[in-house]
């Protein structure tokens, strides 16, 4: 394995340098260290490339910063992984879709082709990514927010990482609409990747010791991500507002801008030059009327949404921390989702595929559509339930796949939602690398088009609702449900910017943002954790506004409970016996110094290395020591007392 | 004035409690004072008010904390008081229009109508608010963000000062386009008023002491202006971010966004009530063409907007800073300035007004046009240079105010452009409430028109661009430079959201982006102060990120230059001699206490007081005491040696 990683390393490392080469930018000091090898050949032309290349690296820099291009190039990199990933997804998709068509006429082949596809895909995706890189499976989300805290987490920023979780993904995606997973936390962690893979090469172009670098990067990766998943530049950079745990520096405003800008233009124009779009345009652009896109006092159906969302909210992650539990407790779980990871996703994804089957329920979910085709069917500002008389209206609105089995849409929106949120909560129990946020994004449109088509039902010809309303648009529900659903599930606010960049459409932009702040309170209400708190508490990852939420006594801890417990530590004053025991009993780099065992003021951490060479000097030189006299004492920068709750 | 003070004082607390009933929130402890003087009658009514007041507060305090009552209200207050604001100056404005309809063919009274009316105002404004409150001119976010450092500043937060902002401000907008300048900046000062004073309030509900309440009202107040100002809730709190001088507390995050969005909701609803919409809609609101908003090729253009407009900025505020500069050493200006504030701004409103008189230079600047009206006609998505042969299409681009003295509309705006950039420089020295950033936002915009108009004068019919480029639309270009003139005077980069927010119109956001941050980078190259660090430099306020830019050398000073220049100091071993010079020589409430002279280690204070009881004690009891010894020293938080530069 380790040469595959090797291997797999310098083949990214020469695809960045080509990426480097085309922006003429950061290759520079990768050439230093060939010429010290003096026994390498082509000294003179390697020398000439390098005073180019330092010539240039001085050009630059007098431009601006390097960080700077590291900061575009962040961007543009992640974009394009982004198109690639979804150029690749589009064409496993459709070669599914052509496939089933292909054998129409017979169930049997046709069930086969719906179910083992999805499922091998999904078998592949899991026994890869644990076989090549365990850390890359799940949405990379809980860690990459411990990492913004300021702790390490070791081996999740790797090239091997990154390469596992972007194939992974692409399996994942490619099960299409019967996983139904997304790609959003995946993709702002492959771009932490990518950022933390710039940032050294940065520092070593700027001759910049590893420390000094700090979190920048990671807070405009962040950023990134959401922005070159979707080309929405200023939700991304209130996402990464949002996802630091306490504040936000405004230093990294600009550069959160800049490069959220640099990616989300690198995605729309590689959209452009591929051929699917005229120009720039939205994602999902949708065609609300201008002219009246609702009345004022919808303004209070819409906080109404937000409470139903809010509600769907609790339930949905109930069932999802209930499930979590459950998977560490029950043993054949347990056991599955340990050994035969493999297995387990194949098993999982081939019974949800066996419901969604079209000749099954399916029929009754429109699940023909992929994830894309969903959302944009139920942003559509038409009427479904009208009784239009337009034939081509009428017409279109045949070919819709919510119709399709013929079933009333009411009925079959409401299945759907019942459906899928069970089928939801199964599917983030799948070891696989997918993200969370996208479903969730479309299941609020469902919940928002259902509430929407009553409207809309309730109010044409002046039926109940009298004659003032005539043209309810369902589409803004949809988008209204959508911002507040999935902003409730990660207690997040930024989904309503987001769904205002994904349609370009900004008439909603309010009653969006109204429902959202609705869903959100109630969400957060009675300090209950959001998804990501769940995953975070789940895997034991040391986020403390997670933890804060699930046992709430916690800041007000003290400090001496929690250190007590570990008791290995020295008195300032410790002889050789005592230095002895500690080094015998623990076996960690660093033993903290307190004052003396009574007062448990904490001091620092003596180094271990630095303990054992105490014990030679005592032992060799027969001297009677003091610790605080032989030993540095590192001190921590924050003076901590037992009587400090653990919060401070 | 004292006397007055105070009514008015009774005035606004009454017209807040009436607001207060309505919401039937806050007013509950108010009455509790009133229950101290036994002595009042009706004592029994007054108690069952109280009760059923107290038990109002608990139940509403059993639904959410208090204070999200406050920031609602902070949102619905500052909303109305935009709406008062917009409802009293358009009706100024039109009644001066009247008049000057009225009196068409007599020029010379049209001639006095068209000047004293507006210097009138401006004289009005500037005498009052001199008069009741000097803290009311300018736009108050200088002082806004210095207070946002944490640094109190007397008197900005005074119930008068809101009082006195308001009406000089609406006289000032009154002017009208003649003045040119803008209402979001006092906007922003005045909800920073009302929150206070909410704030104040709440913590008298809830109990609590002054100290606790922290900055967190001024943070969400500073969002809350934008969004009432404008109806912007999202710009309002990017807004709010980036006002912030180093970082931004997460946990403000969701006030801030509810209180917007309380704010923008009324806002909107006002104006839907007062009969200006059918519905919730974007204030300058356009009808741009979604189908094919712009070409991609012409991202490049709107970067080359971005730098002209880098370039424009740089050269305004270097004139901007030339006039702070001037006026500060000009001896008739400052004579002028400092006694008869009234008669300068009577003055050069006169001059400013003779010059925009329609039959003199004005007919070539558009000046009929109210602020409003120059947007809107900026903004228009048709092209005004067009050789069109619709004939209503001509009719109504006929009667376009910009070409009405028969010039070609590119003259017009380049004549535009030049004389109201130094009338804008002239006007920022009128010591009025007056904000600054809406004049630069049309400004920027009609920088794009030019652009714009250009473009789209070359591209139809194919004349010189060929025929690929047949409908480019010049009010995306005005959108542009609108957000990127704008966001380079300020700074700031929240000026691209609010452009589309102004508008409504999303599908020019990545070119908008684009253009503001290259203008950003512009303006920010080489540490050149923005518009408000220039203010706050020449009004000496404590503002560190502002010093920083006028003086780059200042974080690297060591703090020991700064502190040995007050000297007085006290050793840690300091005899009852040393103190005595100490308390004789300085008069501090609190002297530094440092390890010994010649280290400088800085370790904390010690209370003046303290040191008085010191000196008595030894002189009564014969006693040789060390300093260390007898009183306590009160530690800084952070340990500061000489060594350390003062930005630590």
């Amino acid at each position: 394995m380790k040469s595959f990683k090797k291997s797999h390393g310098i083949e990214t490392d020469e695809e960045d340098n080509i990426q480097k080469q085309e922006n003429n930018s950061e290759a520079s000091q990768n050439m230093i260290p060939l010429l010290l090898d003096s026994w390498k050949p082509y000294r003179r032309p390697r020398a000439i490339v390098k005073e180019l290349l330092l010539k240039l690296r001085e050009r630059l820099g007098s431009v601006c910063g390097i960080q700077w291009y590291c900061f575009a190039t962040l961007g543009i990199l992640t974009a394009l992984l982004s198109f690639l990933l979804d150029l690749s997804v589009a064409k496993l998709l459709r070669a599914h879709q052509w496939l089933y068509v292909k054998l129409e006429g017979h169930i049997l082949l046709q069930f086969l082709c719906w179910t083992l596809y999805p499922a091998c895909l999904g078998a592949f995706a899991s026994t890869f990514s644990h076989n090549i890189c365990p850390f890359s499976t799940g949405s990379g989300m809980p860690e990459v927010r411990t990492m913004l805290v300021g702790i390490e987490v070791p081996h999740y920023l790797s090239v091997t990482n990154m390469f596992t979780k972007f194939l992974g993904l692409t399996c994942t995606l490619a099960s299409g609409s019967t996983v139904f997973l997304g790609k959003v936390g995946p993709f702002v962690h492959l771009s932490t990747m990518v950022g933390a893979y710039l940032d050294k090469l940065s520092s070593l172009i700027q001759g910049k010791k590893k420390e000094e670098a700090g979190t920048e990067m990671l807070v405009v990766s962040a950023a990134v991500g959401v922005a070159s998943c979707f080309g929405a530049p200023v939700s991304g950079v209130l996402f990464s507002v949002e996802v630091m745990s306490s504040h936000f520096a405004l230093r990294h405003y600009c550069p959160c801008f800049f490069s959220a800008a640099c990616g989300a233009l690198t995605f729309h124009l590689l959209y452009v030059w591929s051929g699917d779009g005229e120009t720039l345009q939205a994602l999902f652009k949708t065609n609300f009327p201008t002219a009246l896109p609702f009345y004022p006092l919808e303004i209070l159906l819409f906080a109404l949404l937000g409470l139903l969302c809010g509600a769907l909210c609790c339930c949905y992650l109930f069932c999802h921390r209930w499930i979590l539990k459950f998977t560490k407790t029950n043993r054949v779980f347990l056991k599955m989702l340990t050994t035969e990871k493999g297995l387990y996703s194949g098993l999982v994804v081939f019974f949800l595929a066996s419901l969604t089957f079209p000749f099954s329920a399916g029929q009754y979910m429109a699940s023909k559509y992929t994830s894309k085709q969903l959302l944009t069917s139920l942003l559509d500002s038409r009427q479904w339930s009208s009784q239009s008389h337009n034939a081509s209206v009428q017409l279109e609105l045949e070919s819709l796949e919510w119709r399709s089995s013929g079933t009333p849409i009411f009925l079959s929106l409401a299945f759907f939602l019942l459906m899928k949120m069970w089928m939801l909560v199964l599917a983030c129990t799948l070891p696989l690398p997918a993200g969370y946020f996208m479903p969730v994004f479309i299941y609020g449109a469902a919940i928002g088009r259902l509430l929407g088509e009553g409207v809309a039902y309730m109010s044409s010809g002046g039926r109940i609702l009298g004659q003032q309303w005539t043209s309810v648009n369902p589409g803004g529900y949809a988008l209204a449900g959508a911002a507040a659903f999935s902003g409730a599930v990660t207690h997040t606010l930024s989904p309503a910017l987001l769904a205002a960049e994904l349609t370009g459409q900004f008439s909603h932009a309010l009653p969006v943002l109204l429902s959202t702040l609705v869903a959100n309170a109630l969400a957060r209400s009675r300090d209950r954790p959001s998804f990501y708190d769940a995953l975070s508490i789940s895997k034991k990852l040391p986020h403390l506004p997670s933890l804060k939420k699930a046992f709430p006594q916690i800041p007000s801890t003290p400090l001496g409970q929690v250190l007590r417990k570990k008791s290995v530590q020295l008195q300032k004053a410790a002889g050789p016996a005592e230095v002895q025991s500690a080094v015998n009993s623990s076996s960690e780099a660093q033993i903290p110094v307190v004052d003396s065992h009574e007062s448990q003021v904490f001091l620092g951490f003596v180094l271990r290395s630095e303990l054992l060479l105490f014990l030679h000097r005592c032992q060799t030189q027969h001297m009677e020591g003091r610790l605080d006299e032989v030993c540095s004492i590192h001190p921590n920068l924050i003076l901590v007392s037992p009587h400090n709750t653990v919060e401070e």
